[in-house]
């Protein structure tokens, strides 16, 4: 008989044949929000995970692999940061990695769904450890969009740590040109930016090469990268924007990351970079040949 | 891709190589208490429902069928209960069935897990129909074994609303020969006693025919029956004994019902007595032909 | 880790938020037919299974239950049959049923799919049983209503054993008014017919009602009737009408088997056809206040 | 209702309680050999794929990945390459890239499974390409290990194309240091070897990790290497030693690639490489500090 531990599982999706599944310890949160389905789980595999929609976002095991990723490489690709936006993020590890920086200021959260930041407080301090409570954090539950356009303030770095763009879901506006625009209006001087950017799967790649074509196409270039993700069973693409830096790839990130006044990080150093930044052939290749835009018309979905 | 509300499913062994799966809306409850694993969910498919050690015990869109079959033979097969004893029963739904009868003075049930009693009060309501509050109920938490052994009262219904006899769980020595005995020696004159009996289907039917014969060999006879529960996706045995009635299948049900003051019931009269006790032949044959008997030392598990 | 030999699964769906799961040892015969999706498997629980669009249709272990529930009560339900022909029924397993009466001089089998007859006729001999060379055996590879619209022929039962009437598959035709008026046609002076109807279970009981209300308008009445299949994980419905019986249920099964020559059966005999033909309220319910019924124009599909 | 094409799944566990789920369009074989269970199936997501006791070993739409950065870095890390031994490479993709270059005079293949070997060459031409029928290969079907024990023979490149040690499965024993040390015997002067590894996730690392130990134990040193496989759903593992290459990482692959012959390929290059001899910081910590070597008496399992 199959080990009565493991009844419940998700089947996260990623196209109608095929998925991933996960054995659920059990259930913390399990609700509907007002802007998405929202399970805060345990996992046999992986520990706590947070799902939205149906998809894992992030998991206890392997989160500092997303988050590391995410944050580090556009916080070291110009000046110290002072200022930074975090779109999303509801999690609070996003908030954690940033605050390591000794010369960030004030870190400004913006996440739509209150709900998920309660339960993420609640639920999580594993993933936050305490990021919540910093002096330096700022959260505002607000459309991120609306926030970037009526706020007047300016960021260092701004940091897009928002779900896919599932259909109906609350994130495929934060995918366009126009939106990247609002973006480039917060920047401050040698500002830059990253947003999370789908999978880069060779299998799923579209969205990926778009968002990367898309930001290249508001900012005038765009550097891709990606890591693997074992609780997604994929890696996972970013892109990034920075006026100073034109090889990722070849950054001196040892050195940039003692100078900044980093501890030792779990997954992000130097060679670490240099696999980030080395795309594969395949999805280089479709990346660098993407000629489509996302337009606020025509967003992006899976 | 596949409809992202159905992300959480259940995942129902019956053997290691088949089983039935149910996707989840929504936890109420997932917790471990002192004796099982316990989920109250909301499945898409059957609304409600409680899940001990993954199983699902009864979900609110079919449980009627299962606690319809359970009480009411067994409560029409002789004189106008008075005092009814529910061993198990968590959910209300038993003793719901049991207090229709406006001669049962009182209603005892004993259940031996707090928390799964507790879960249900608040919980499945519509399972319960506010039975917990009605005067004639007396709740009390112990182990249903010791109870009977102990309390030293007369009962005319005993019903073995009890969950399947799964390795560790904690209701596999409410099976045994001896465990009958001390049933016998509890119930009033005329009294009589009905138990869930796991499946009947002809592919596992092991535990049933068992059941029925460790049944038969305390108390003299027995009568078999059982009823389809969607949910389950099998055919779900209980066993009966009653000093008054020979045939069960050619019971006039629906003047008894009449003469006891019940009002129409969904599932259960006198056409689907008839088809409870009629067994196939398959089935039938199994039973009759049985031998083996549980006994403390060798009780059933699944 | 979960035992390498389940590793193939069937997930045979019956709603998009439930379904059984098998799982496969060895797939015999895996191929996209001019009609339909075939699959010959053996299944770990249920030996040889042959798969329809996906869905079992009948499986080594418990075939005989349907099978011989199909067959039978229509069988004995009036005069000695000598003419009768089967719709569908690729297995051969309805044939083999058949040619149990020695009064048959003719079994007529008509199926739609060559493939199918031919892969059932080489990999389920277990099936079978040498029924497709059986000198009173007919096969004739036709679309079932075209046959019998052209035939002229005539028949003292009809059996249709027909696949579900699953959106674009071969079946939906064979369950309207239109065509059982077809089948009215054929049927010889004390002629009787069946049908399988779908599950009869209350959680997706629409079909089955329907198709019985449609046998009721075209003879004048019907007589509904089901048994549980453990691989389908339901109890399943049937329509059988027949001018000479008013109660089913209360027909003297046993005498008459005797009396028509048959073999001690495996599921079927009086007991047995009691439970097939009382169905439980809440299913009888529904059937008796059907009004819709199927036209070519509106037909069942699942 | 679930789209009907997708009734047969592969549930593929990495542990028991996670796994990845793939839809199967079509069995083309599937058979209990000698040495394991074979199933040759047509997915809806990556086409055609080969798997090995429930596991698949390549898709036709994502080998390509695994098979060029299994065969180019070793091919390239040393002089042109003209005898080369394949252990295992059922499906033939392993032969068709080693005979891309057109130094190679003789491709020695040796698998234990003649009927995975002759399933392959039948039903895979997308994969092996005619690389059975090139003149230059000479395939022997016999145990690996015996073989390089008895041949005799010299090899510039070995390369090790081996399924996953699955308990009782052929492989385990190809996977040890008194393995690689009858390896060792086998290559001429200048000759470098190189293994599959199983996942170098970082949530399932310890083969891959205790692997490369085992390779650096007997060679002197190894280059543990990655690449992301999407129908593994993981990062999968390999480890290279070649006596005249440091570091892998900075290899000058594009001259060596032209040089050498080869045409553009769809994965491998410069860029690749450096990705692919990127480890990142976790996993490459614990590859380093790894203490733990693979003997025959303990050899590894998953």
């Amino acid at each position: 008989m199959p080990d009565k531990r493991f009844n419940i599982w998700t089947m996260d999706f990623d196209t109608p044949y095929e998925g991933q599944i996960h054995a659920i310890l059990e259930f913390l949160v399990s609700h509907k929000t007002a802007f998405q389905k929202m399970d805060v789980v345990i996992t046999h595999g992986y520990g706590k995970a947070l799902l939205l929609d149906g998809r894992i976002q992030s998991s206890q095991k392997d989160e500092y692999i997303y988050h590391e990723s995410l944050v580090h490489p556009v916080m070291i690709s110009g000046e110290r940061p002072v200022r930074v936006l975090v779109v999303g993020g509801g999690e609070g590890s996003t908030l954690r990695e940033v605050l390591r920086y000794p010369s960030v200021e004030e870190a400004v959260m913006v996440d739509i769904d209150r709900e998920v930041v309660e339960a993420c407080k609640i639920h999580l301090p594993e993933f936050h450890q305490g990021a919540f409570d910093d002096p330096r954090t700022r959260v505002i539950i607000d459309d991120g969009r609306a926030y970037i356009q009526n706020s007047g303030e300016r960021f260092d770095v701004v940091i897009l740590d928002i779900p896919e763009p599932t259909e109906g879901g609350p994130a495929y506006a934060l995918y366009t040109a126009e939106f990247y625009r609002l973006v480039k209006n917060v920047l401050s001087d040698g500002g830059r930016v990253v947003t999370q950017a789908c999978t880069s799967s060779i299998t799923m790649v579209d969205n990926f090469s778009v968002i990367c074509n898309t930001v290249a196409e508001v900012f005038g270039s765009v550097q891709p990268y990606h890591c693997f993700i074992p609780s997604f069973g994929y890696t996972w693409g970013f892109a990034l924007w920075s006026p100073g830096i034109d090889d990722m790839a070849a950054l001196d990130v040892d050195v940039r990351l003692r100078k900044y006044g980093l501890p030792e990080l779990k997954f992000y150093d130097e060679v670490t970079n240099r696999s980030l930044f080395s795309l594969p052939r395949d999805v280089r290749k479709i990346v660098s040949e993407e000629t489509r835009v996302f337009f606020d018309e025509n967003p992006p979905h899976i």
